[in-house]
């Protein structure tokens, strides 16, 4: 863990390295990405066969190996215990209620030019859902990615999730089945997202590709844009808590680990005013972590991307965190609102001292697939829109046309594009 | 120009190869536009003035040669013949107009669990907009990028335009002016982008990249897309026509040729059910096409990609223009809604016989950045939106969290993340 406070002289240089350490994207993997999405491309199902049984020891054959049968997610469902299937129903209603209020609104009307304008929405017809296998395997992952897709109105929804060595995640099927999943393919890695994106044998291609993966998977979604929509370039959580001194330091510190428990790679900051309880919860945060089950990950990423950051007012931490912009921001103080309103740059922000952020990765309802590595600056949480596009369109009267199109004719001639003009002068009254 | 008949035996080939043909993105210059962005995140201003030197013939040594200072523009504006100033003013407001209306809505809401949640967007502080030089040096351009940028709010507007061996165009830089641009920087190429997202000793980086460009740019723009944000990966513009038998050969001729003369590979496609009118029209291309200044363009272009689809009836167009999903689709029929209501997947959609495509690469008022390559299927026009982004919120009462925080809890644990259930479980009452 790092210690900083805003009053040293080094604190600039050091603050900024924290911020720009976030924004670089692994490189190491770039070249094996590229070289297994060209070999999916030409071999197709040949190629995701080769991939599956070198990196995931599952060997793809017949049927069921590619596949899980929609029975098995049903039964995966029935077979859960009933407060774990309440809570899955819990997590899955609220998510769409928010995301059923994303939907966005077609637009047609006329102006006064009498030119008649407007936009249409309409979803895409395949997305498909990465789900990583082992650790990462989030049956709450699924539900953020399917359930804005299925709200969209997305005709046909894949999940691409590695079952190494064979082995199916009960929790994460039943999210499945209760999220409508179309099919579910045993695959992982680069190789899946090629698949989704490029298509194959067995695999019809998708139109977008969302879900989280390991530095593959992110590689093979950032080398695919253009092919097909991908929610974003996703690196490890982060978290940013701004909190007084009147918390609890054991509630501050539950929430640090939180995210540190994710991913040695993680990273959680907190800042506050106040040095005595920067210290408590430093404490707290090495009583908990000892007990926790995840403690290895936890302790890695404290110890080596943690920070804390005493400022000399709270007044200085809205300008941190809009530098850092992180993923979460939790903002415990007595005027959540006031700090909340200088805000800029967050993918989500949590308001006050009950609002833990991790209530927001189950059971809030906004979506917990949010910019990383200060993407916050320019890119925004997943949504319905995600799984959407718009078809602008145009419809001129002949005295529509006549009204706007000589500026339309003159123009065109300015850049020297006179088929453009004639297209327009030709049906000028 | 290829000519097919849904009716032929080998039409499904042949369409399905128009089709993937459009997919592909240029392999060609990927290694060499890492290797140029590479050079500029690690050198900088050096970097940027050695590419400049060898790609543009342009020295960049003081200011002047590295920004058209504002008192420049204001003045190109100033100098514009007033027919044509009336019609960019023209276009500005309409094309403000219909962006203004796009304001995304903010959101806070207290749900039926006590749950105070919305989400908020914000535009981002610096854009940066690609305008290229040379045949491509459109003003219109400019103010399609550059007037949702200013609507949404970004506080920072940046132009990079190469001034191929010094020269600038006075209606790009009278455009910028009207638009409020905040700086233009006299770079272009992937150099250009790289130097944007990065940022030099001179120039501060932006958030998000969007505008025109030749393949470089392009992939520059694909490459960088996680560090900053970008509009679309862009091809070759397209349009495809859907025209019955009741139109005037002439005018059609001249829409298909208005795509032609973008560029030797952009796509005209007529779909018709009438074959002797589809004949007219090729005889009205050969015609028109020989009184261009843009004839090389646009023959190479009709020649190479152009293509009439003879349907036996009009009632198979809109699926065919869903697999296009091209561009521009111009429905030139008696009923054009009807049709419009069939068609999922276009860029922008041009109702009835007098409605040009020129009409909005002007001055209608929606935006003429629109996504080629088939990218219609999952990706939209540049809007607003693209300059935003929105932070969500969570706000829960202890009352609130007592109601949804136990399902966090159980699916925390199932999850194997007790730092997650931690967090909410101490809070409970």
């Amino acid at each position: 863990m790092q210690l900083l406070k805003t009053s040293d002289e080094g604190f600039e240089k050091a603050f900024r390295k924290i911020v720009n350490d976030r924004r670089e994207s692994d490189g190491d993997v770039t070249q094996g990405v590229t070289s297994i999405l060209n070999e999916v491309q030409r071999r197709g199902d040949a190629a995701v066969i080769e991939y599956t049984m070198r990196f995931d020891g599952h060997h793809l054959t017949d049927d069921d190996d590619w596949r899980i049968p929609a029975e098995n997610c049903a039964r995966a469902y029935d077979e859960l215990d009933a407060d774990l299937r309440d809570a899955l129903e819990l997590a899955a209603s609220r998510i769409r209620a928010y995301h059923v209020a994303q939907m966005p609104q077609d637009r047609d009307y006329t102006d006064a030019a009498g030119v008649r304008l407007g936009a249409r929405w309409h979803p895409v017809d395949a997305a498909g859902l990465y789900v990583p296998g082992g650790r990462a395997a989030y049956p709450s992952s699924l539900l953020m990615n399917a359930i804005p897709a299925k709200v969209a109105g997305v005709g046909r929804l894949v999940v691409a999730t590695p079952t190494p060595k064979g082995v199916t995640n009960p929790l994460v099927l039943a999210a499945a089945h209760l999220a409508g999943v179309d099919e579910v393919w045993r695959i992982g890695g680069a190789q899946a997202v090629g698949a989704l994106a490029y298509g194959t044998g067995r695999i019809q291609p998708v139109d977008v590709i969302t879900g989280p993966g390991n530095a593959w998977v992110a590689e093979a979604k950032r080398q695919l844009y253009g092919v097909v929509g991908i929610d974003m370039v996703a690196g490890p959580s982060e978290i940013l808590v701004i909190a007084d001194g009147r918390n609890n330091p054991d509630w501050i510190a539950a929430d640090l680990l939180s995210q540190a428990e994710h991913d040695p790679n993680a990273q959680s900051i907190l800042i506050t005013d106040d040095a005595k309880f920067a210290w408590q919860v430093e404490d707290r945060v090495d009583v908990q972590s000892s007990m926790l089950a995840t403690r290895k990950t936890a302790r890695t990423s404290w110890d080596d991307h943690g920070v804390i950051i005493i400022v000399d007012s709270m007044d200085e931490a809205p300008a941190l965190a809009n530098r850092l912009a992180a993923e979460h921001v939790e903002l415990a103080v007595d005027d959540p609102d006031a700090m909340f309103a200088q805000i800029r740059h967050a993918g989500s922000v949590f308001l006050g001292r009950h609002t833990p952020e991790a209530i927001g990765d189950y059971v809030a309802g906004p979506n917990h697939v949010l910019p990383t590595g200060r993407r916050a600056r320019f890119a925004s949480g997943l949504s319905v829109l995600d799984f959407m596009k718009r078809t602008s369109f145009i419809s001129a009267t002949p005295d529509a046309l006549s009204a706007i199109g000589p500026a339309g004719v003159a123009l065109a001639t300015a850049e020297g594009l006179p088929a453009h003009a004639k297209s327009i002068e030709m049906r000028l009254k």
